[in-house]
Protein backbone atom coordinates (compact mmCIF):
# COMPACT_ATOMS: atom_id res chain seq x y z
CA UNK A 1 0.00 0.00 0.00
CA UNK A 2 1.63 3.59 -1.13
CA UNK A 3 0.46 5.92 1.59
CA UNK A 4 3.44 8.25 1.89
CA UNK A 5 1.61 11.81 1.71
CA UNK A 6 -1.66 12.51 3.72
CA UNK A 7 -3.92 15.66 3.97
CA UNK A 8 -6.71 15.29 6.66
CA UNK A 9 -8.87 17.99 6.34
CA UNK A 10 -10.39 18.42 9.79
CA UNK A 11 -8.42 17.19 12.94
CA UNK A 12 -10.96 16.63 15.57
CA UNK A 13 -11.19 13.18 17.39
CA UNK A 14 -11.48 11.57 14.02
CA UNK A 15 -8.79 13.07 12.21
CA UNK A 16 -6.68 12.72 15.44
CA UNK A 17 -6.82 9.61 15.77
CA UNK A 18 -6.59 8.57 12.69
CA UNK A 19 -3.25 10.44 12.70
CA UNK A 20 -1.98 8.72 15.18
CA UNK A 21 -3.06 5.50 14.12
CA UNK A 22 -1.49 6.10 10.58
CA UNK A 23 1.99 6.81 12.01
CA UNK A 24 2.44 3.69 14.05
CA UNK A 25 1.59 1.90 10.84
CA UNK A 26 3.34 3.63 8.77
CA UNK A 27 6.57 5.14 10.10
CA UNK A 28 7.65 7.44 6.94
CA UNK A 29 4.41 9.11 6.41
CA UNK A 30 3.86 12.60 6.72
CA UNK A 31 1.01 14.38 7.46
CA UNK A 32 -0.58 17.64 6.70
CA UNK A 33 -3.78 18.92 8.91
CA UNK A 34 -5.93 21.51 7.79
CA UNK A 35 -8.31 22.92 10.78
CA UNK A 36 -10.51 25.80 11.75
CA UNK A 37 -8.91 27.35 14.97
CA UNK A 38 -5.40 28.12 16.23
CA UNK A 39 -6.53 26.61 19.41
CA UNK A 40 -6.84 22.71 17.45
CA UNK A 41 -3.45 23.88 15.57
CA UNK A 42 -1.72 24.39 19.12
CA UNK A 43 -2.89 20.84 20.12
CA UNK A 44 -1.77 19.10 16.98
CA UNK A 45 1.72 20.62 16.80
CA UNK A 46 1.68 20.22 20.46
CA UNK A 47 0.89 16.20 20.21
CA UNK A 48 2.74 15.73 17.02
CA UNK A 49 -0.39 14.35 15.53
CA UNK A 50 0.73 16.19 11.89
CA UNK A 51 3.91 16.86 10.33
CA UNK A 52 2.23 20.25 9.22
CA UNK A 53 -0.69 22.36 9.93
CA UNK A 54 -2.52 24.75 7.98
CA UNK A 55 -6.03 27.17 8.84
CA UNK A 56 -8.47 26.83 6.31
CA UNK A 57 -7.98 30.03 5.60
CA UNK A 58 -4.53 29.84 4.88
CA UNK A 59 -5.55 26.66 2.00
CA UNK A 60 -7.84 28.11 0.02
CA UNK A 61 -6.37 26.84 -3.47
CA UNK A 62 -4.25 23.77 -2.61
CA UNK A 63 -3.19 21.46 -5.06
CA UNK A 64 -4.98 18.29 -3.99
CA UNK A 65 -2.82 16.18 -6.20
CA UNK A 66 0.56 16.61 -3.82
CA UNK A 67 -1.02 13.63 -1.81
CA UNK A 68 -1.57 10.10 -2.11
CA UNK A 69 -4.84 10.04 0.50
CA UNK A 70 -6.98 13.08 1.18
CA UNK A 71 -9.75 12.75 4.35
CA UNK A 72 -12.13 14.72 4.63
CA UNK A 73 -12.95 14.92 8.62
CA UNK A 74 -15.73 17.61 8.92
CA UNK A 75 -19.03 17.82 8.93
CA UNK A 76 -21.10 16.66 5.72
CA UNK A 77 -22.07 20.81 5.26
CA UNK A 78 -18.95 21.57 4.23
CA UNK A 79 -17.77 18.39 2.20
CA UNK A 80 -20.65 19.47 0.32
CA UNK A 81 -18.67 22.66 -0.56
CA UNK A 82 -15.33 20.96 -1.17
CA UNK A 83 -16.18 18.18 -3.24
CA UNK A 84 -17.12 21.21 -6.87
CA UNK A 85 -12.87 21.68 -6.25
CA UNK A 86 -12.06 18.58 -6.54
CA UNK A 87 -9.61 17.53 -9.81
CA UNK A 88 -11.00 14.94 -12.53
CA UNK A 89 -7.32 13.47 -13.05
CA UNK A 90 -4.66 12.06 -11.07
CA UNK A 91 -4.47 9.32 -8.75
CA UNK A 92 -5.36 10.57 -4.98
CA UNK A 93 -7.67 8.93 -3.41
CA UNK A 94 -10.73 11.16 -1.57
CA UNK A 95 -12.21 9.85 1.12
CA UNK A 96 -14.69 11.29 3.86
CA UNK A 97 -15.48 9.91 7.00
CA UNK A 98 -19.06 11.79 7.01
CA UNK A 99 -21.85 10.71 8.92
CA UNK A 100 -24.47 10.66 6.36
CA UNK A 101 -23.80 9.58 2.51
CA UNK A 102 -27.12 10.68 0.37
CA UNK A 103 -25.89 14.17 0.00
CA UNK A 104 -22.06 13.68 -0.45
CA UNK A 105 -23.26 11.03 -2.40
CA UNK A 106 -24.97 13.06 -4.92
CA UNK A 107 -23.16 15.88 -5.22
CA UNK A 108 -20.20 13.85 -6.07
CA UNK A 109 -21.78 11.86 -8.84
CA UNK A 110 -23.64 14.96 -10.03
CA UNK A 111 -19.75 16.60 -10.14
CA UNK A 112 -18.17 13.46 -11.71
CA UNK A 113 -20.84 12.63 -13.90
CA UNK A 114 -19.06 9.38 -15.67
CA UNK A 115 -15.61 10.52 -15.62
CA UNK A 116 -14.36 7.51 -13.06
CA UNK A 117 -12.57 9.16 -10.69
CA UNK A 118 -10.83 8.04 -6.67
CA UNK A 119 -13.85 9.37 -4.24
CA UNK A 120 -14.72 6.99 -1.94
CA UNK A 121 -17.13 7.84 1.09
CA UNK A 122 -16.55 5.86 4.01
CA UNK A 123 -18.27 5.91 7.36
CA UNK A 124 -16.53 4.72 10.38
CA UNK A 125 -18.55 3.98 13.42
CA UNK A 126 -16.38 4.78 16.64
CA UNK A 127 -18.29 8.05 18.10
CA UNK A 128 -17.34 9.16 21.36
CA UNK A 129 -18.73 11.87 23.93
CA UNK A 130 -15.07 13.13 23.49
CA UNK A 131 -14.31 15.90 21.01
CA UNK A 132 -11.37 17.52 19.70
CA UNK A 133 -7.65 16.38 18.58
CA UNK A 134 -7.06 16.17 22.29
CA UNK A 135 -8.82 13.73 22.73
CA UNK A 136 -7.22 11.47 19.83
CA UNK A 137 -6.24 8.14 20.89
CA UNK A 138 -4.66 5.40 18.84
CA UNK A 139 -7.22 2.93 19.41
CA UNK A 140 -9.97 4.20 18.01
CA UNK A 141 -10.75 2.20 15.31
CA UNK A 142 -9.34 -1.17 16.07
CA UNK A 143 -12.32 -3.57 16.29
CA UNK A 144 -14.72 -0.77 14.70
CA UNK A 145 -17.10 -1.10 11.51
CA UNK A 146 -16.41 1.47 8.69
CA UNK A 147 -19.24 1.10 6.25
CA UNK A 148 -18.13 2.17 2.38
CA UNK A 149 -20.32 3.52 -0.19
CA UNK A 150 -19.46 4.09 -3.51
CA UNK A 151 -20.48 6.60 -5.98
CA UNK A 152 -21.02 5.13 -9.35
CA UNK A 153 -17.91 6.14 -11.46
CA UNK A 154 -16.06 5.52 -9.05
CA UNK A 155 -12.36 3.24 -9.93
CA UNK A 156 -13.46 -0.34 -8.39
CA UNK A 157 -9.23 0.09 -7.35
CA UNK A 158 -9.95 2.74 -5.46
CA UNK A 159 -13.03 0.99 -3.43
CA UNK A 160 -10.43 -1.70 -2.98
CA UNK A 161 -7.80 0.90 -1.59
CA UNK A 162 -9.88 2.29 1.18
CA UNK A 163 -11.29 -1.31 1.99
CA UNK A 164 -7.66 -2.07 2.96
CA UNK A 165 -6.35 1.19 4.14
CA UNK A 166 -9.28 0.46 6.87
CA UNK A 167 -8.34 -3.10 7.27
CA UNK A 168 -4.73 -1.64 7.90
CA UNK A 169 -5.96 0.58 11.21
CA UNK A 170 -8.06 -2.24 12.39
CA UNK A 171 -11.73 -1.57 11.71
CA UNK A 172 -14.05 -4.15 9.67
CA UNK A 173 -15.81 -3.12 6.50
CA UNK A 174 -19.38 -3.53 5.12
CA UNK A 175 -20.22 -1.85 1.95
CA UNK A 176 -23.83 0.38 1.68
CA UNK A 177 -25.41 2.25 -0.97
CA UNK A 178 -26.23 5.54 0.37
CA UNK A 179 -29.77 5.57 1.23
CA UNK A 180 -29.82 2.04 2.86
CA UNK A 181 -26.80 3.69 5.08
CA UNK A 182 -29.05 6.94 5.64
CA UNK A 183 -32.15 4.85 6.76
CA UNK A 184 -30.17 2.79 8.54
CA UNK A 185 -28.48 5.06 10.65
CA UNK A 186 -31.43 6.88 10.94
CA UNK A 187 -32.70 4.64 13.15
CA UNK A 188 -29.33 2.71 14.91
CA UNK A 189 -27.53 5.83 15.50
CA UNK A 190 -29.78 9.59 15.03
CA UNK A 191 -33.29 8.52 16.68
CA UNK A 192 -31.69 7.01 19.80
CA UNK A 193 -29.11 9.84 20.12
CA UNK A 194 -32.45 12.20 19.83
CA UNK A 195 -34.38 9.53 22.22
CA UNK A 196 -31.18 9.46 25.01
CA UNK A 197 -31.24 13.47 24.78
CA UNK A 198 -35.35 14.27 25.50
CA UNK A 199 -35.07 11.10 27.68
CA UNK A 200 -33.06 13.63 30.47
CA UNK A 201 -34.93 16.49 29.10
CA UNK A 202 -38.26 15.56 30.13
CA UNK A 203 -36.99 14.10 33.36
CA UNK A 204 -35.34 17.20 34.18
CA UNK A 205 -38.80 19.24 33.62
CA UNK A 206 -40.56 17.04 35.78
CA UNK A 207 -40.57 19.09 39.42
CA UNK A 208 -40.99 15.96 41.72
CA UNK A 209 -38.08 14.40 39.99
CA UNK A 210 -35.68 17.11 40.17
CA UNK A 211 -36.43 17.73 43.79
CA UNK A 212 -35.32 14.77 44.80
CA UNK A 213 -31.77 14.67 42.77
CA UNK A 214 -31.24 18.13 43.86
CA UNK A 215 -31.39 17.00 47.63
CA UNK A 216 -29.31 14.93 47.74
CA UNK A 217 -25.52 14.48 46.92
CA UNK A 218 -24.91 11.43 45.22
CA UNK A 219 -27.04 9.88 42.27
CA UNK A 220 -30.60 8.61 42.32
CA UNK A 221 -30.31 6.40 39.44
CA UNK A 222 -29.28 3.04 38.67
CA UNK A 223 -27.70 1.71 35.61
CA UNK A 224 -30.74 2.06 33.36
CA UNK A 225 -30.99 5.48 33.51
CA UNK A 226 -26.87 6.31 33.46
CA UNK A 227 -26.48 3.96 29.93
CA UNK A 228 -29.83 5.40 28.30
CA UNK A 229 -28.33 9.02 29.22
CA UNK A 230 -24.76 8.67 28.27
CA UNK A 231 -24.96 9.93 25.01
CA UNK A 232 -27.72 13.10 25.68
CA UNK A 233 -26.51 16.40 24.46
CA UNK A 234 -22.93 14.93 22.92
CA UNK A 235 -21.49 16.76 20.14
CA UNK A 236 -24.37 20.06 19.20
CA UNK A 237 -22.21 20.86 15.66
CA UNK A 238 -22.13 17.70 14.56
CA UNK A 239 -25.60 16.18 15.40
CA UNK A 240 -27.33 19.36 14.04
CA UNK A 241 -24.84 18.59 11.03
CA UNK A 242 -26.43 14.99 10.95
CA UNK A 243 -29.95 16.04 11.23
CA UNK A 244 -29.53 18.61 8.38
CA UNK A 245 -28.47 15.62 6.16
CA UNK A 246 -30.62 13.40 6.93
CA UNK A 247 -34.07 15.09 7.53
CA UNK A 248 -36.46 12.67 5.76
CA UNK A 249 -35.25 9.57 7.14
CA UNK A 250 -34.97 10.87 11.16
CA UNK A 251 -38.23 12.53 10.83
CA UNK A 252 -39.49 8.82 9.68
CA UNK A 253 -37.82 7.08 12.46
CA UNK A 254 -39.41 10.03 15.17
CA UNK A 255 -42.86 9.35 13.80
CA UNK A 256 -42.68 5.41 14.03
CA UNK A 257 -41.24 5.97 17.37
CA UNK A 258 -44.29 8.40 18.73
CA UNK A 259 -46.60 5.59 16.91
CA UNK A 260 -45.18 2.94 18.68
CA UNK A 261 -45.24 4.79 22.48
CA UNK A 262 -48.63 6.14 21.86
CA UNK A 263 -49.77 3.03 20.99
CA UNK A 264 -47.65 1.68 24.41
CA UNK A 265 -49.04 4.15 26.58
CA UNK A 266 -52.47 3.33 25.84
CA UNK A 267 -52.22 -0.13 26.96
CA UNK A 268 -52.23 1.42 30.48
CA UNK A 269 -54.49 3.50 32.91
CA UNK A 270 -57.03 3.88 31.00
CA UNK A 271 -59.42 2.58 33.26
CA UNK A 272 -59.74 -0.93 31.53
CA UNK A 273 -57.61 -3.56 32.90
CA UNK A 274 -53.68 -3.56 31.76
CA UNK A 275 -53.06 -5.15 28.83
CA UNK A 276 -50.28 -7.44 29.65
CA UNK A 277 -50.35 -9.91 26.85
CA UNK A 278 -49.81 -6.61 24.69
CA UNK A 279 -47.26 -6.13 26.94
CA UNK A 280 -45.76 -8.87 27.34
CA UNK A 281 -45.52 -9.44 23.43
CA UNK A 282 -43.66 -5.97 23.04
CA UNK A 283 -40.78 -7.01 25.38
CA UNK A 284 -40.41 -10.52 24.29
CA UNK A 285 -40.27 -9.11 20.55
CA UNK A 286 -37.22 -6.32 21.89
CA UNK A 287 -35.60 -9.36 23.43
CA UNK A 288 -35.12 -11.39 20.23
CA UNK A 289 -34.62 -8.21 17.92
CA UNK A 290 -32.36 -7.21 20.41
CA UNK A 291 -30.25 -10.09 19.72
CA UNK A 292 -30.19 -9.79 15.75
CA UNK A 293 -29.28 -6.37 15.97
CA UNK A 294 -26.23 -6.67 18.50
CA UNK A 295 -25.86 -10.27 17.81
CA UNK A 296 -25.37 -11.39 21.16
CA UNK A 297 -27.07 -14.69 21.07
CA UNK B 1 -28.22 -5.59 65.33
CA UNK B 2 -30.25 -8.63 66.61
CA UNK B 3 -30.44 -10.62 63.28
CA UNK B 4 -30.74 -14.51 63.79
CA UNK B 5 -33.22 -15.86 62.01
CA UNK B 6 -34.72 -14.19 58.37
CA UNK B 7 -37.30 -15.05 56.38
CA UNK B 8 -36.69 -14.16 52.42
CA UNK B 9 -40.12 -14.33 50.73
CA UNK B 10 -39.71 -14.33 47.01
CA UNK B 11 -36.25 -15.20 46.18
CA UNK B 12 -34.70 -14.12 42.73
CA UNK B 13 -31.59 -12.31 42.01
CA UNK B 14 -32.33 -10.37 45.15
CA UNK B 15 -33.25 -12.32 47.55
CA UNK B 16 -30.77 -14.41 46.27
CA UNK B 17 -28.18 -11.76 46.70
CA UNK B 18 -29.16 -10.15 50.02
CA UNK B 19 -28.88 -14.27 51.46
CA UNK B 20 -24.88 -14.50 50.21
CA UNK B 21 -24.65 -10.57 51.74
CA UNK B 22 -26.19 -11.76 54.93
CA UNK B 23 -24.44 -15.52 55.63
CA UNK B 24 -20.94 -12.99 55.41
CA UNK B 25 -22.38 -10.21 57.85
CA UNK B 26 -24.12 -12.75 60.39
CA UNK B 27 -22.33 -15.70 59.89
CA UNK B 28 -24.56 -17.77 62.49
CA UNK B 29 -27.52 -16.34 60.15
CA UNK B 30 -30.57 -18.66 60.16
CA UNK B 31 -32.48 -17.96 56.72
CA UNK B 32 -35.42 -19.43 55.45
CA UNK B 33 -36.70 -18.86 52.17
CA UNK B 34 -40.33 -19.18 50.34
CA UNK B 35 -40.34 -19.68 46.56
CA UNK B 36 -42.81 -20.66 43.54
CA UNK B 37 -40.94 -22.81 41.60
CA UNK B 38 -39.62 -26.28 42.35
CA UNK B 39 -36.37 -25.29 40.16
CA UNK B 40 -35.49 -22.77 42.39
CA UNK B 41 -36.08 -24.27 45.13
CA UNK B 42 -33.50 -26.83 43.92
CA UNK B 43 -31.09 -23.73 42.74
CA UNK B 44 -31.13 -22.31 46.20
CA UNK B 45 -30.37 -25.58 48.18
CA UNK B 46 -27.35 -26.07 45.57
CA UNK B 47 -25.75 -22.62 46.33
CA UNK B 48 -26.60 -23.22 50.08
CA UNK B 49 -28.39 -19.55 49.73
CA UNK B 50 -30.78 -20.89 52.78
CA UNK B 51 -31.19 -22.88 55.03
CA UNK B 52 -34.41 -24.37 54.29
CA UNK B 53 -36.57 -23.64 51.64
CA UNK B 54 -40.38 -23.92 51.27
CA UNK B 55 -42.82 -23.92 48.13
CA UNK B 56 -45.49 -21.20 48.79
CA UNK B 57 -47.99 -23.55 48.49
CA UNK B 58 -46.11 -25.39 51.74
CA UNK B 59 -46.50 -22.47 53.43
CA UNK B 60 -50.00 -20.93 53.66
CA UNK B 61 -50.33 -20.03 57.20
CA UNK B 62 -46.49 -19.22 58.90
CA UNK B 63 -46.18 -18.47 62.25
CA UNK B 64 -44.30 -14.37 60.95
CA UNK B 65 -43.11 -14.40 64.93
CA UNK B 66 -40.66 -17.17 64.44
CA UNK B 67 -38.46 -14.42 62.22
CA UNK B 68 -36.48 -11.43 63.28
CA UNK B 69 -36.72 -10.00 59.75
CA UNK B 70 -38.90 -11.14 57.14
CA UNK B 71 -38.14 -9.50 53.84
CA UNK B 72 -40.81 -9.41 50.43
CA UNK B 73 -39.15 -10.01 47.84
CA UNK B 74 -41.69 -10.83 45.05
CA UNK B 75 -43.58 -8.69 42.65
CA UNK B 76 -45.74 -6.03 44.35
CA UNK B 77 -48.94 -7.36 43.17
CA UNK B 78 -48.73 -10.75 45.73
CA UNK B 79 -47.31 -8.06 48.49
CA UNK B 80 -50.25 -6.40 48.20
CA UNK B 81 -52.28 -9.52 49.32
CA UNK B 82 -49.79 -10.87 52.11
CA UNK B 83 -50.15 -7.41 54.33
CA UNK B 84 -53.27 -7.84 55.70
CA UNK B 85 -51.96 -11.60 57.15
CA UNK B 86 -49.27 -9.86 58.96
CA UNK B 87 -49.35 -9.84 62.80
CA UNK B 88 -50.33 -6.35 64.85
CA UNK B 89 -47.76 -6.85 67.51
CA UNK B 90 -44.71 -8.21 67.98
CA UNK B 91 -40.80 -7.28 67.10
CA UNK B 92 -40.46 -8.59 63.51
CA UNK B 93 -39.33 -5.91 61.19
CA UNK B 94 -41.76 -6.55 58.52
CA UNK B 95 -39.43 -5.06 54.91
CA UNK B 96 -40.58 -5.57 50.96
CA UNK B 97 -37.80 -4.53 47.90
CA UNK B 98 -40.70 -3.39 45.92
CA UNK B 99 -39.82 -1.48 42.72
CA UNK B 100 -42.74 1.10 43.60
CA UNK B 101 -44.26 2.44 46.62
CA UNK B 102 -47.59 4.03 46.90
CA UNK B 103 -49.75 1.23 46.14
CA UNK B 104 -47.64 -1.00 49.38
CA UNK B 105 -48.16 1.90 51.81
CA UNK B 106 -51.95 2.64 51.06
CA UNK B 107 -52.04 -0.96 51.86
CA UNK B 108 -50.23 -0.69 55.10
CA UNK B 109 -51.57 2.23 56.37
CA UNK B 110 -55.01 0.79 55.71
CA UNK B 111 -54.58 -2.36 57.55
CA UNK B 112 -52.67 -1.24 60.53
CA UNK B 113 -54.52 1.96 60.62
CA UNK B 114 -53.00 3.96 63.75
CA UNK B 115 -51.12 0.59 65.83
CA UNK B 116 -47.67 1.50 65.81
CA UNK B 117 -46.02 -1.35 63.49
CA UNK B 118 -42.50 -2.56 62.08
CA UNK B 119 -43.16 -2.39 58.54
CA UNK B 120 -40.76 -0.08 56.21
CA UNK B 121 -41.01 -0.28 52.62
CA UNK B 122 -37.93 -0.15 50.67
CA UNK B 123 -36.44 -0.08 47.13
CA UNK B 124 -32.77 -1.28 46.69
CA UNK B 125 -32.00 0.24 42.81
CA UNK B 126 -29.85 -2.96 41.31
CA UNK B 127 -31.44 -3.89 38.78
CA UNK B 128 -29.99 -6.53 36.24
CA UNK B 129 -30.80 -7.66 33.14
CA UNK B 130 -29.91 -11.03 35.33
CA UNK B 131 -32.97 -12.95 37.04
CA UNK B 132 -33.49 -15.92 39.28
CA UNK B 133 -31.54 -16.99 42.02
CA UNK B 134 -29.09 -18.56 39.99
CA UNK B 135 -27.66 -15.21 38.98
CA UNK B 136 -27.29 -14.15 43.42
CA UNK B 137 -24.45 -12.36 43.74
CA UNK B 138 -22.38 -11.23 46.98
CA UNK B 139 -22.24 -8.06 46.04
CA UNK B 140 -24.64 -6.61 44.27
CA UNK B 141 -26.00 -4.00 46.94
CA UNK B 142 -22.67 -2.74 47.44
CA UNK B 143 -22.86 1.19 46.97
CA UNK B 144 -26.30 0.83 45.78
CA UNK B 145 -29.02 3.40 46.65
CA UNK B 146 -31.23 1.84 48.87
CA UNK B 147 -34.64 4.17 48.54
CA UNK B 148 -36.42 3.70 52.15
CA UNK B 149 -40.65 4.91 52.60
CA UNK B 150 -41.84 4.87 55.96
CA UNK B 151 -45.95 4.32 56.36
CA UNK B 152 -47.20 7.13 58.47
CA UNK B 153 -47.68 4.34 61.73
CA UNK B 154 -44.60 2.75 61.15
CA UNK B 155 -41.82 3.18 64.52
CA UNK B 156 -38.99 5.09 63.89
CA UNK B 157 -36.90 2.30 65.66
CA UNK B 158 -37.68 -0.20 63.21
CA UNK B 159 -37.22 2.89 60.31
CA UNK B 160 -33.58 3.20 61.87
CA UNK B 161 -33.12 -0.60 61.83
CA UNK B 162 -33.78 -1.12 58.47
CA UNK B 163 -31.13 1.87 57.40
CA UNK B 164 -28.43 0.07 59.90
CA UNK B 165 -29.41 -3.25 58.19
CA UNK B 166 -28.87 -1.65 54.47
CA UNK B 167 -26.13 0.28 55.24
CA UNK B 168 -24.80 -3.31 56.65
CA UNK B 169 -24.98 -5.10 52.54
CA UNK B 170 -22.73 -1.64 51.88
CA UNK B 171 -25.92 0.16 50.38
CA UNK B 172 -26.73 3.88 51.51
CA UNK B 173 -29.91 5.23 51.99
CA UNK B 174 -32.22 7.95 51.54
CA UNK B 175 -35.75 8.73 52.59
CA UNK B 176 -38.68 9.18 49.81
CA UNK B 177 -42.06 9.53 50.53
CA UNK B 178 -44.40 7.33 48.23
CA UNK B 179 -46.04 9.44 45.56
CA UNK B 180 -42.48 10.92 45.18
CA UNK B 181 -40.84 7.94 44.70
CA UNK B 182 -43.16 6.64 42.42
CA UNK B 183 -43.15 9.67 40.08
CA UNK B 184 -39.19 9.98 40.08
CA UNK B 185 -38.78 6.41 39.27
CA UNK B 186 -41.00 7.06 36.60
CA UNK B 187 -38.71 9.48 35.36
CA UNK B 188 -35.26 8.10 36.07
CA UNK B 189 -36.13 3.96 35.63
CA UNK B 190 -39.72 3.31 34.02
CA UNK B 191 -40.00 5.44 31.19
CA UNK B 192 -36.55 4.48 30.06
CA UNK B 193 -37.19 0.55 30.10
CA UNK B 194 -40.29 1.49 27.64
CA UNK B 195 -37.81 3.89 25.65
CA UNK B 196 -35.54 1.30 25.29
CA UNK B 197 -37.81 -1.90 24.56
CA UNK B 198 -39.60 0.40 22.07
CA UNK B 199 -35.92 1.93 20.27
CA UNK B 200 -35.22 -2.25 19.38
CA UNK B 201 -38.66 -2.58 18.69
CA UNK B 202 -39.06 0.28 15.59
CA UNK B 203 -35.61 -0.60 14.51
CA UNK B 204 -37.06 -3.84 14.03
CA UNK B 205 -39.90 -3.15 11.90
CA UNK B 206 -37.70 -0.77 9.38
CA UNK B 207 -37.15 -3.48 6.68
CA UNK B 208 -34.33 -0.95 5.16
CA UNK B 209 -32.21 -1.74 8.87
CA UNK B 210 -32.87 -5.48 9.00
CA UNK B 211 -32.28 -5.92 5.85
CA UNK B 212 -28.71 -4.33 6.19
CA UNK B 213 -28.30 -5.79 10.10
CA UNK B 214 -29.25 -9.47 9.08
CA UNK B 215 -27.21 -9.45 5.71
CA UNK B 216 -23.66 -8.97 7.93
CA UNK B 217 -22.58 -11.53 10.89
CA UNK B 218 -21.26 -8.50 13.18
CA UNK B 219 -23.71 -6.04 14.92
CA UNK B 220 -23.49 -2.55 12.61
CA UNK B 221 -24.72 -0.67 15.97
CA UNK B 222 -21.85 2.18 17.58
CA UNK B 223 -21.60 1.90 21.29
CA UNK B 224 -25.13 4.54 21.16
CA UNK B 225 -27.50 1.80 20.50
CA UNK B 226 -25.67 -0.49 22.43
CA UNK B 227 -26.03 0.82 25.46
CA UNK B 228 -29.86 2.41 24.54
CA UNK B 229 -30.85 -1.38 24.21
CA UNK B 230 -29.35 -2.85 26.86
CA UNK B 231 -32.12 -2.84 29.46
CA UNK B 232 -34.79 -3.41 26.36
CA UNK B 233 -37.19 -6.29 26.51
CA UNK B 234 -35.63 -7.81 30.08
CA UNK B 235 -37.70 -9.17 32.71
CA UNK B 236 -41.38 -8.57 31.39
CA UNK B 237 -43.00 -10.09 34.36
CA UNK B 238 -41.03 -7.53 36.72
CA UNK B 239 -41.92 -4.37 34.44
CA UNK B 240 -45.37 -5.58 33.68
CA UNK B 241 -46.12 -5.70 37.34
CA UNK B 242 -44.51 -1.88 37.82
CA UNK B 243 -46.45 -0.54 35.04
CA UNK B 244 -49.72 -2.54 36.54
CA UNK B 245 -48.55 -0.29 39.96
CA UNK B 246 -47.40 2.91 38.88
CA UNK B 247 -49.93 3.38 36.01
CA UNK B 248 -50.77 7.27 36.50
CA UNK B 249 -47.33 8.48 36.56
CA UNK B 250 -45.83 6.35 33.63
CA UNK B 251 -48.46 7.61 31.54
CA UNK B 252 -47.51 11.14 32.31
CA UNK B 253 -43.87 10.46 32.46
CA UNK B 254 -44.41 8.77 28.32
CA UNK B 255 -46.92 11.89 27.56
CA UNK B 256 -44.27 14.58 28.58
CA UNK B 257 -41.92 12.55 26.16
CA UNK B 258 -44.06 12.32 23.37
CA UNK B 259 -44.88 15.88 23.84
CA UNK B 260 -41.35 16.67 23.75
CA UNK B 261 -40.46 14.41 20.77
CA UNK B 262 -42.98 15.93 18.25
CA UNK B 263 -41.86 19.37 19.25
CA UNK B 264 -38.15 18.26 18.19
CA UNK B 265 -39.48 16.45 15.29
CA UNK B 266 -41.10 19.60 13.94
CA UNK B 267 -37.86 21.72 13.98
CA UNK B 268 -36.83 19.51 10.80
CA UNK B 269 -38.04 18.27 7.14
CA UNK B 270 -41.00 20.43 7.34
CA UNK B 271 -39.33 22.77 4.16
CA UNK B 272 -38.10 25.64 6.34
CA UNK B 273 -34.65 25.79 7.64
CA UNK B 274 -33.83 23.34 9.95
CA UNK B 275 -34.07 25.21 13.53
CA UNK B 276 -30.32 25.03 14.81
CA UNK B 277 -30.42 27.67 17.43
CA UNK B 278 -33.84 25.57 19.22
CA UNK B 279 -31.70 22.27 18.69
CA UNK B 280 -28.27 23.59 20.12
CA UNK B 281 -30.42 24.76 23.10
CA UNK B 282 -32.46 21.20 23.62
CA UNK B 283 -28.47 19.67 23.45
CA UNK B 284 -27.10 21.91 26.03
CA UNK B 285 -29.70 21.82 28.36
CA UNK B 286 -29.30 17.80 28.19
CA UNK B 287 -25.91 18.16 29.20
CA UNK B 288 -26.38 20.67 31.77
CA UNK B 289 -29.29 18.52 33.11
CA UNK B 290 -27.40 14.87 32.73
CA UNK B 291 -24.87 16.28 35.09
CA UNK B 292 -27.53 17.39 37.68
CA UNK B 293 -28.95 13.65 37.65
CA UNK B 294 -25.63 12.04 37.06
CA UNK B 295 -23.71 13.84 39.17
CA UNK B 296 -20.86 13.49 37.40
CA UNK B 297 -19.65 17.20 36.88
Amino acid sequence: MNLNRVLIYGMGLMGGSLAISLRTKFPNIVITAVVRSEKSKTTILEKSLANQVFLQKEFLSPDWTNYDLVVFSTPVESILKIIPSLPKSGNTIFMDLGSTKETIITAVESYYGNTTHHYISTHPMCGSEQAGPEAAVVDLYVDKLCILTKPKAASNSSLEWVRLFWESVGSWTMEMDSKSHDETLAYLSHLPHVISTLLVNVAGENSATMKEVLGIQKPITGGGFRDMSRIAGSNSDMWISIFKENQVFLRKSIDDFIEQLTAFRDLFGSGLPVDEDKIRKIWELALETKEQIRKTK
